[in-house]
């Protein structure tokens, strides 16, 4: 019994999200289908963060374990060869057993752009927005939510989980011409937290939030506070640390 | 009647190029489409650059003249409600008469990207090149080409134009990662020149070709000399200059 670890980068423009489902192609669903070709068996796959549809990822992180003899840089190319060509694993290693893409992971980074201009070549990537938005205050607010809280006012409502604390390790919003992009290093996520984060940031940026009113959203531990989330399709799943 | 400027930023990949045609659908074609519609007449655009089918603009350039009232602003608004959204219209302005996107046009710009890993995210943006290839010989042919040259070597056969002769203001190779990126900036291009000369210079780089080979092709002025043309899909028409 081996444990593969997988990088993977995709476009998940046409997917619906990460995690296999019945009713749509999911990414997890692609890797299985094409694992399944090469090794004959049905093999699962555990992801390091579950994006929703329309997310993207440069490294999302997978693992998974088989009875098999191929080499990871075989495993690779198999892999490459099958899946579709806005999915494609960068990267393919063999890992210790009790490895696991999601349990182990100690810090996972996103990212969010915003573009102030629509832009054909950006399109999947980028959320368009119109409105006049003051960066400092963005800033501000992004600086307020570094540190350990309870974030269930950023996560949906309904989510399995035992708690809501994250430790968010860096938040920052850089600017550059017509587009603004938010960084967020964190040991864990909740779920729908980076897109509730953004939209209730932009609100602060639009002057329609005061950043003494965003503040206390993170405080009131309730997800109805806090702004729409911003699309799915600006967010971008970057890294995952072991 | 007045004389307006566009610039316009597209995602080729759906596109039978910039030229009008009758058997799919093009940049120009999109654009004089929603112009009818706007102003309930036939109006022509002249193009700065041609673009083929599958390559990319940034900064494409175009104008047309018509006995209109709308102010620039009014029609960039009301194109990029019309156009399909890997089309978008950057800027419109008002200029003088005897402006013309490609005659009055005194340098071009454009850029070719190889990725010499697949990538789901830029998969239509880059030409995606297994080879190991060797940079500084690139480099060196990249700046053989600087100054006024014929560039017959490199223009495809029976390109209808009185001479071949451009001066080339700056070539050169970037690496970033696994990203190689080509530029070059000339006061006029040929018909399928900057693929063309990607293609011969990247059998520069895989010792495929020597550099003096290279040098020689240039002198030849016969284009069954160079390479193969590099793929459309890397390619971008970055800015054009008056």
């Amino acid at each position: 019994m081996r444990n593969i670890r997988l990088i993977v980068e995709y476009d998940g423009t046409n997917y619906c999200g990460w995690q296999r489902q019945e009713n749509g192609p999911t990414i997890q669903g692609e890797i299985e289908a094409a694992l399944a070709k090469i090794f004959q068996e049905q093999i699962t796959i555990n992801g390091a963060g579950r994006t929703d549809a329309g997310v993207h990822a440069r490294g999302q992180v997978a693992n998974f374990r088989a009875d098999i003899q191929m080499a990871p840089a075989a495993i690779l190319r198999a892999l490459n060869g099958l899946l579709p060509p806005d999915i494609v694993i960068r990267a393919a290693d063999e890992v210790s057993f009790d490895f696991h893409a999601r349990y182990s992971a100690r810090e996972r980074s996103y990212s969010y752009s915003i573009s102030r201009k629509p832009s054909a070549l950006n399109r999947h990537f980028t959320w368009e927005l119109n409105y006049d938005l003051k960066v400092d205050p963005m800033r501000w607010a992004a600086a307020s939510i570094v540190g350990t809280h309870d974030f269930e006012s950023f996560c949906k409502a309904n989510s399995d989980v035992e708690h809501h604390r994250c430790t968010v390790l860096a938040a920052r919003w850089d600017e550059n011409v017509d587009e603004l992009k938010f960084s967020i290093r964190a040991d864990r996520f909740l779920h729908g937290m980076v897109r509730a984060l953004v939209g209730t940031m932009v609100n602060v940026g639009r002057s329609y939030t005061p950043l003494e009113e965003f503040v206390r959203i993170l405080e009131k531990k309730n997800r109805s506070e806090a702004g729409q989330a911003a699309p799915a399709k600006g967010l971008m799943l970057e890294e995952v640390v072991y």
